[in-house]
This record gives C-alpha cells, sequence and structure tokens, in this order.
C-alpha cells in the first residue's frame, strides 16, 4: 500500500494520491489557506470511513434492509507538548432503515470496534474511542465511558 | 475537530467531509468499485501529508532556497488475524533545491518524526516507521532499522 504527498509549491497546498487517485490537503490560516482537509482531518476520515464499510458490510450479511449510514468523528487535539495527537475520540453512528433491527446494528458496530477495522484498532493505541448509535434518529445505543 | 463520511448508496462508496470540505472513499474489489482511495490509504495519505507539511515549515524557518518537497509511505497490512493494521511503514522524502543545506534537511525530517508530527507519534505505536532522505535525487540519509 502507498501514499505519496507532494507540495504544490504554495504555502502549506499538498497533492495527494495513492493508485492514481488524487486528493488535496492544506493547513488552516496563518499557515495554509484552507482550501482542502487538514492531514489530520483525513485520519480522522480514514476511521470513519473503515468502520463505516465494516456497518455496511455486516449489515448487508445480517440481511437488513438499509437506507443510509454515516459515521462521524470528533476529537480535539492535545495542546501542551508536542507532537499534538488526537484526545478521546467519539463516534457517532447513524442508520437509517425501516426494518433494520436494534441488535444486528449494535452487532455490527460493535464487530467493527472490537475485530474489524483495523484503523480503530491503530487509533486506540494513543486515544480512547468511545461511541453511539443512532437508528432512525432514536438512540440505541451509547458507550461514553 | 470533526469527520463525517455518508454512505453513498452503492457498494462501498462513501462521501467523507471536514469543514465543507468533500472528498470520495471507496474500497477495491471485489466489494467496491476502486473509484476513489480506500480509508486506509487516507490514513497513510494524512501521515505524508502531517510530516510534508513540518518539513516545508522547518526548512522555511531555517532559510533553506527549496523548490519541492514530497513524501511517500508504503506500507502493508498484516494478514492473518483480523484487524488488519499497518506492518512497518517506510517513508521516502524528496527534497529538491540547490540550495539545500544536507544537514538542515536532515534535522527537518528528525524535528518532524521526533517532536512535531501528531501522526507519526499516533502510528508509531503500532506501526514501525522508518525513512530516507533525498536531496536532489541523491540519498543523503537512510534510517531503516
Amino acid at each position: 500500500m502507498k501514499a505519496k504527498t507532494t507540495w504544490a509549491g504554495h504555502k502549506m497546498k499538498f497533492q495527494s494520491e495513492s493508485r492514481g487517485h488524487i486528493s488535496w490537503m492544506d493547513s488552516q490560516a496563518p499557515f495554509g489557506e484552507d482550501t482542502a482537509a487538514t492531514p489530520k482531518e483525513y485520519v480522522l476520515q480514514g476511521l470513519c470511513g473503515c468502520t463505516g464499510m465494516d456497518v455496511v458490510a455486516l449489515l448487508r450479511k445480517y440481511k437488513q434492509d438499509f437506507s443510509g449510514v454515516s459515521v462521524e468523528a470528533t476529537t480535539d487535539l492535545t495542546k501542551e507538548a508536542h507532537p499534538h495527537i488526537f484526545t478521546d475520540i467519539h463516534l457517532v453512528y447513524e442508520i437509517q432503515g425501516n426494518s433494520v433491527d436494534h441488535e444486528k446494528a449494535k452487532e455490527a458496530v460493535y464487530l467493527s470496534k472490537t475485530k474489524f477495522c483495523g484503523v480503530s484498532a491503530i487509533l486506540s493505541k494513543s486515544s480512547k474511542i468511545t461511541y453511539e448509535i443512532r437508528l432512525n434518529d432514536e438512540v440505541i445505543e451509547r458507550h461514553v465511558d
């Protein structure tokens, strides 16, 4: 697996690439011009995408009729000394679907967190990852401790 | 800091967002259609971007006249059991610039790795990160142990 970022020659703008797929990174003011997400935001997006894909795959395996899945991560950066790393990370899973079983939704998220999601496993070495699950806008599980 | 990924409703395509900056994620076949980088590739891009921005900032601080900086990461995934995480990660820094001092280039990379780069600090909890530095296509430093 490879990734490459190349400075665009101006302030803090970088082009980012894996297997020909291009995206952009930038820093916020005053160092950058905020034209794209930051490197740390991409890491956090990678966490959301990794566990989100697990949940989609598991809900399919469980033959659940779902129409939507999203994962939102909220965290902060440590401020005291360098390097600045993520503090606790809180994930909110939102699942939509009229006939999705509560227990199957909980099991999908639990198995992603504890077994399948490599990015969760990596980030949990330095951050506590808590989560809640909303099914059709109702909170069906909350792990914040 | 926030990130959100939302399933696009088809196979493994997800829209990814931070502060209004949108990108896409996908999985490779057979689960996805490989229309975009994968979540783990974004994590690796985040590593390259984070340390690349440090190097640009430090070379500027050292008043070096550089014209190019890129960082390429190569890794693999563990294969035996879930979760699949990164094995060792090797970074290649390429710096271009006719009057860049070798020692300043080495110091910029070293300080990013050991002090400033939060993504390096996070990923190094589960992967050994090695690196080499190329200045105008000549290898000036190599740390592979």
